[in-house]
């Protein structure tokens, strides 16, 4: 990697590049270094809001890097319309293609991690067409999963367990990959928490499934052990639900190898 | 929470207090700055390392925030044998709960995620044994299969693809799983690449297939969009399989719909 580093081996945004950054679930200290620095250096952010939130979440969490950078306010359309998705994004992988032709550093921040259900999919397919690889850069950040289960303080894997990660939007999706895994993760769960109630309940599941809603983020986060609960009360479209379907351990034939 | 928070909103080690804190893949600037802070505030830090190894990998990474906190080098046998395992952590347990009891705070430093495949795990689960539940606080990591996916800039998960994470070990599981996911991540694939690859070639997915080891860590991070070639080479236990097996896009049904 042609990064720049400074004394601390930490990368700073270089003009003419472009960076997609996960900046975590929402506590700004949920940030890694590497992202606040790329922020804090850039000369252009891309903050990606959508049509139904009237802040954006992402912008809230990096305020405090926040001093000068020309900010892009993109607000996208949250449909489940590929189509109109990447049209929406295309216009903003013009502007930063001309940013980075312009010599500035472009970071487009986005909540939890860029590669996992992130709109950070789109906009990074288009720039890769209109820059050199060497120009793109993708920063991780804590995905919702990982803050949920830390505020759980429960494993996710151990041993051989396998961990699936998935939406909750298809209930007969949910079911089959209960027979697949040791623990299951269900994101985007708020409208579907008392059908995956009553999955779980006829499964025998109920009470090894946790809910977390808005984790790390101050003022709205919720957590609970009861999915009955949880279903009663209205938490949105970012709940996370977890479930320890079960342990997978190493097999007793291979205690003492290595 | 009850944790303290300065001025800046960053949490900070609290006497009599246990943390578990992921210190990402290897590079100093992905640890979170709630990871920093904490080692940083520490009076103990526990490093665990394995057998194998003569230094800790997560010692090296969090070295820049290291003055004058007691360090605890704790070796334990990097074994598949769980009753082994839990007994070397049980020392290091009652140990962490006389540091907490003296008033002091302690933190264990643990490569990636503290909740993915960690040896945190163990040390958690008896924690709690030992203190109040209030006093055990668990600090997400960026796990390897991020830093990877990052450094070959391609998406993970959209819209209603499904990502299973599990080991590479058991080539028949790895089998069954690729008819169950969209997105398959191996781990702990070292030992396998060659089978991995033989398996991927007769399912038609080998060119769909990537393999990065020891993701952000200085001067032996490899990234290889070809196992065979991979499998070539020895790149050691820490390798990272991604297979892109397939995409599991909106339905066309509930196109422009929310």
């Amino acid at each position: 990697m042609d990064n720049q580093v400074n004394d601390t081996n930490k990368m700073l945004a270089i003009a003419g590049n472009f960076y997609a950054v996960g900046v975590g679930p929402g506590s700004v200290d949920l940030l890694t270094i590497r992202a606040a620095e790329l922020i804090r250096t850039a000369d252009v952010i891309i903050a990606p809001r959508s049509r139904k939130t009237d802040v954006s979440l992402a912008m809230q969490t990096v305020a405090d890097f926040i001093d000068g950078q020309e900010i892009i306010d993109h607000v996208y359309a949250m449909t489940r319309d590929a189509g109109a998705t990447i049209a929406s994004w295309a216009k903003v992988a013009q502007l930063v293609a001309k940013r980075c032709s312009e010599g500035k550093s472009v970071v487009q921040i986005t909540i939890g991690d860029p590669l996992i259900y992130s709109t950070s999919c789109y906009l990074l397919t288009l720039v890769r067409e209109l820059l050199t690889d060497e120009k793109v850069h993708v920063v991780p950040g804590i995905s919702a999963f990982q803050a949920s289960a830390c505020l759980l303080d429960e494993p996710l894997t151990m041993q051989e367990d396998r961990m699936t990660l998935m939406p909750a939007t298809d209930i007969a999706r949910v079911e089959e990959a209960l027979d697949h895994c040791e623990t299951l993760v269900l994101y985007k769960a708020g409208k579907s928490i008392t059908e995956l109630a009553d999955l779980l309940g006829r499964r025998g599941l109920l009470d090894r499934a946790r809910v977390v809603c808005y984790a790390e983020q101050p003022d709205r986060q919720f957590v609970s052990t009861d999915l009955r609960e949880a279903a009663n009360a209205s938490h949105g479209y970012m709940a996370t639900v977890l479930v320890h379907v079960g342990r997978q351990g190493w097999p007793d034939s291979e205690a003492n190898s290595k």
